[in-house]
């Protein structure tokens, strides 16, 4: 994986537990679906984007489905959620937060395996982002809404600025758990910014922002 | 595929054609799709869970689309649909046994062929079911409905028992013909009836089992 | 790729230029996204046919993905989109026709690929044929509309056509640049007579082809 490191490891497992736990709430809220529909959309949430990281790379089989520690982090989120989306409703904040953990993580590790794999830097951005987005986009497809990464304030953008970092850093010599570090906090500040002052991305030309037909509607 | 015996490859094919059947059927019903249509949405049921379970093992080219087999007896399946979908109509329940056929075949063989690919037992399990419904999952994204994984019933829980009683089975070295068929049996018989008797997977707490405004409405 | 003339590589970058360009304008015009939803759209249908495409065939890490240039050219295309996109607006013909070559290209530079690693001729025309539409149907899936491929008259029969057309030249013995081109200009025009006289493809016995209530409303 390129990150040894526990507290790396650590940090990724907590990006799977919150995604986890975030898909099964959106399961929860959007699409009322039973425990079985809970389970795989928090589950594919939290490992998909890795899933779909590891078969660009072939690194097959992927390691967020070989590796028992990271199935067991995402159900465990799933399941929580399950049991307890009612109280959790009231606690959208936390969970906002855990969100940009995992989108921070992941964009980090995304462009670091990508490295190892031999792409080149603009590609290993670019997986890096995927890996961050990926499960979310899975998600949102399944439960018919359109997905965050095109719809969603700054949520694609701090993830290629995380993984930028990241790259940048290794291709200077300066890898190791600091850059990593670096890296993703900027990504999860940047995330958590957008979504407190509500920021957005440029819109087209001669389309209003503040139109409320959005097709997500 | 860990399944050389004759019987057991007719079944593999019997649930593809099942599967091919059921998802031109989908087309033609929720879709109106033309033939084109109800080809590629009937070829996909039929054979895009064995895809997604090979590109997860890095078994490349997936075997049900380089095995001629699999890509004419799914072709079969989508065009009698096609040609027969009025007649069709009013036969539901044998296409309910084939589409149960399909899932326990798939169920077991894909968690066989992970297995065998050095997966660990749950990881097999999981990508038993993974097979089993990953073709009808691609079918409702494609129409637009919310996966029947996530909303129909008893659908991924008896491909997990099927794909657990194999995998259990193959771990006490009593793999085999008889093991697979039993396998096999227990995942079809649990989905007929939950299908018959209109069974379904526990609620999260708070939401009512009974409202009639599920998403896929 | 099989394609190592300059010119039939000219011709696949205008492919993903073109298909760029049309990705994102649906993302302008059919869910009103921000410049980052835009990109990632445009960028996901000019590049997704040949992803897909390489993670079947297993020739991973994809081209289209590991290549800069087309990701460079995809992403021009987008970003042209994006700031243009009023503008394009009164230029639909011209769009159809890069579409068009788009899909012409692929179909055959996805079945000779398909050739080059041992998959039979039938598996050759149909990965051709994914490979043309594949990018569309990602694209379709995002933003929620019943996919071209299913629904979008004569869309999926000019790339069958058309791959077929090379893989029986390469079968043949006659494989080259010219071949490609025939295959490629028959894929086209068949495409293009579609678009122009809305030529259909024969919809399921008892379905009324001129009702309005298409899925896709």
């Amino acid at each position: 994986m390129g990150f040894e490191s526990p507290l790396l490891l650590t940090l990724d497992l907590l990006g799977t537990f919150a995604f986890g736990l975030n898909g099964a709430l959106a399961a929860v809220r959007f699409a009322r679906l039973d425990i079985v529909g809970v389970l795989t959309l928090g589950m594919l949430t939290a490992i998909g984007g890795g899933i779909i990281r590891d078969l660009i790379l072939g690194a097959t089989p992927p390691a967020t489905f070989s590796d028992w520690r990271y199935l067991t982090v995402a159900a465990a989120g799933a399941l929580i959620a399950f049991a307890f989306s009612q109280r959790l409703d009231r606690l959208a904040w936390p969970i906002e937060i855990l969100d940009a953990v995992g989108l921070s993580v992941f964009a980090v590790t995304g462009a670091t395996k990508a490295l190892d794999f031999g792409l080149g830097p603009a590609q290993a951005v670019i997986l890096g982002a995927i890996t961050a987005v990926g499960g979310g986009t899975l998600r949102d497809t399944l439960i018919r809404r359109v997905p965050s990464v095109m719809s969603d304030g700054l949520y694609a953008i701090p993830a290629l600025i995380g993984a930028l970092i990241i790259v940048v850093a290794i291709l200077l010599g300066v890898e190791g758990f600091v850059a990593a570090m670096i890296a993703a906090a900027v990504c999860f500040v940047i995330r958590v910014l957008g979504v407190r002052f509500n920021l957005n991305a440029p819109m087209p030309p001669g389309v209003r922002t503040d139109d409320s037909d959005r097709a997500d509607d």
